[in-house]
């Protein structure tokens, strides 16, 4: 027994110094404002959270799932997450009941506001979306009057590293849309859509692109105005991008860069609501889009036979109009998106139809997506 | 006695009345996220702020002052400033005792850290930094990799609009560095930079041009390491983006961009500690840059004779070379650029000195000083 005793506080010692040993090795998140030593990751991408605040009195951290933090004597809070998903996840800490951001993180535009994010590395999931040694694009802030809106707006344009000094070629673009609480910047921040771009153009599996991202006009909550059903609402949120995008935002783009103008060398791709964005914009407008994208799209409920003025109930002129159609999900999600490929695929439509292994609704999905789509598109 | 409590009831209603009408007449701030009707300004520049926090023991505001908020029944708290001067400012709740970024606030880094911001609009001062009806430039945000840090870094690169269509004409380049606790970000997002340089080319006030603007590495707040003196860790304090900016981040920009690579075609200047870069970068590497501004420079005891290896004490050689040197500040600060401006005239050397009129160690201090500065570079 004292023999046992003695192996069992051996085994407690060690673990907890093991434990603690984790903690002493974990690194700072690469998504920290620097000179911040928490959060940080260890070797089993377990978060770890620490914050001042000697005179609150409930903090928890919201990472997904929600973690109490723990008081020292000190007034420093500190938590441990269970292993996360390698990617980029969005984080809240909870301070007396309300929601904010951690000052230690840098700010990435997701859940309706400016929010903390958490960046997991692992071994070689990330090459892709990486920066390596290749040459880099640039991503551009372009501000552009909206005639439909009357309102001065921003768009960001990524142009190849090629794009500099090619001063007489044209390219083409893809239009690609952030989901509901993200904006503009959604995709380069989070989705590290240049780094992926680089990349792909650099091992000549994609042709060099402009790539196109907008403010789908969702950073508001969705929320039904008085006298209107949600159904309704749900209809209108974000319908006034379509309108933007087709009347101002396209046409500003093809007098400011160098494109090619028409369908063929057009394409249009969302994550989530911008999903059902692309649909809602693409699908009425095959004069001016040629490729299809949904990475999760928020697309509900489709009528092969009626949805879309039944633009998927003849497959035989879709097909022949659309060159590339790609819908993507996670394995862990249910967007209910591979019973509409099924169904599209029972229909005699060409589809991609692409699913992410062990990823939720969330940005590895859609960096995976963009991955996938993109070597299709022109070509 | 009646009347008069009549009188003075009436008077109390009339005036609560008005104060009433005046927070109903306020309007979201512009830095708002879509959505959010508080943080919203009156006509008095009074700015009023409004966050749910029913389980919270304590909130207050900070807005270069602090104000405590009051809490009503349904657990919303609310807080109304004194008249606030023009343009930006940083703010910040505290939540029992915790600083955090208000949810409501876009993301402005500052404060070392993503910070709220506010924006207060009044009359023509906003003219030449608000968005008109001109041909816009794009404010290009470029990867590459230092080898003097081994990393790879991000700048932001401001292109005139002609700079994409006309393809083989050269540019000046001025660079621009922020203060401390911001970063390559804050110049557009809290200085509107790219709408002065916009406003000004197109008004032909200044010579089209590219404005360059890095991270100065002093995002982290100002610690003296153990075993460092205060003075020690001061002169060290983004001292590596020096290197950067000599050794890495000139050639990658003249590499990339089509511009003039001679000194007579490069400027510097900063705001706060950026204006002390500004000093270190370019007083010794006259060979590099033939023009100088310092925006409320946190530049301490210069002594003319000395400071720099002597390059002041001859006016003469130093105003050869220096094509234009200006200083500037708010009359409500105090950094002491006056006296510097008053000795450095006295020794000889043309230094040209503005004070923004009623404005502190704040963005509008800044923009105003960018405004005066640009106009008198490459002529």
């Amino acid at each position: 027994m004292k023999k046992f005793l003695w192996f069992a506080a051996l085994l407690v010692t060690v673990q907890c110094g093991f434990a603690q040993n984790l903690e002493n090795l974990a690194q700072a998140a690469s998504t920290n404002v620097p000179g911040n030593e928490y959060p940080k990751l260890d070797s089993n991408r377990c978060a770890y959270f620490k914050i001042y605040a000697p005179s609150a009195n409930q903090l928890e951290v919201d990472c997904g799932s929600k973690y109490k933090m723990q008081k020292d004597e000190k007034g420093f809070w500190t938590a441990k997450t269970n292993p996360l998903v390698v990617g980029f996840h969005y984080y809240s800490l909870i301070i007396d009941g309300v929601s904010v951001a951690d000052p230690s993180s840098r700010s990435f535009f997701g859940c309706c506001r400016p929010s903390s994010g958490i960046e997991v590395p692992e071994g070689k999931e990330g090459d892709y979306y990486r920066p390596q040694k290749v040459a880099h694009g640039q991503v551009r802030s372009c501000l552009y009057f909206s005639e439909s809106k009357k309102e001065y707006r921003r768009c960001m344009v990524y142009t190849p590293a090629e794009y500099e000094y090619n001063t007489t070629k044209r390219y083409p673009v893809l239009y690609l849309q952030h989901g509901m609480g993200e904006n503009e910047t959604s995709w380069s921040n989070q989705g590290y859509m240049n780094n992926i771009m680089d990349n792909l153009i650099a091992a000549n599996q994609c042709v060099p692109m402009l790539v196109v991202m907008d403010n789908g006009d969702v950073e508001a909550p969705f929320h039904a105005k008085s006298g209107q059903s949600q159904d309704e609402a749900r209809a209108q949120y974000g319908a006034s991008f379509i309108e933007v995008m087709l009347n101002d935002l396209i046409p500003t783009i093809d007098k400011t860069f160098r494109t090619y103008t028409d369908r063929e060398h057009r394409a249009m791709a969302g994550l989530s609501w911008g999903g059902h964005q692309t649909f809602e914009t693409v699908l009425p407008h095959l004069e001016k889009f040629a490729y299809i994208g949904a990475f999760s799209g928020a697309i509900f409920g489709l009528d092969i036979k009626k949805s879309y003025n039944g633009v998927f109930a003849d497959a035989a002129e879709f097909n022949k109009k659309v060159h590339y159609f790609f819908v993507g999900c996670g394995t862990q999600e249910n967007m209910g998106t591979k019973t509409m490929a099924d169904s599209l695929h029972k229909n005699g439509s060409k589809v991609a139809f692409y699913e992410s292994l062990g990823t939720a609704h969330e940005w590895l999905t859609w960096r995976r997506c963009l991955k996938e789509f993109v070597p299709n598109l022109f070509k």
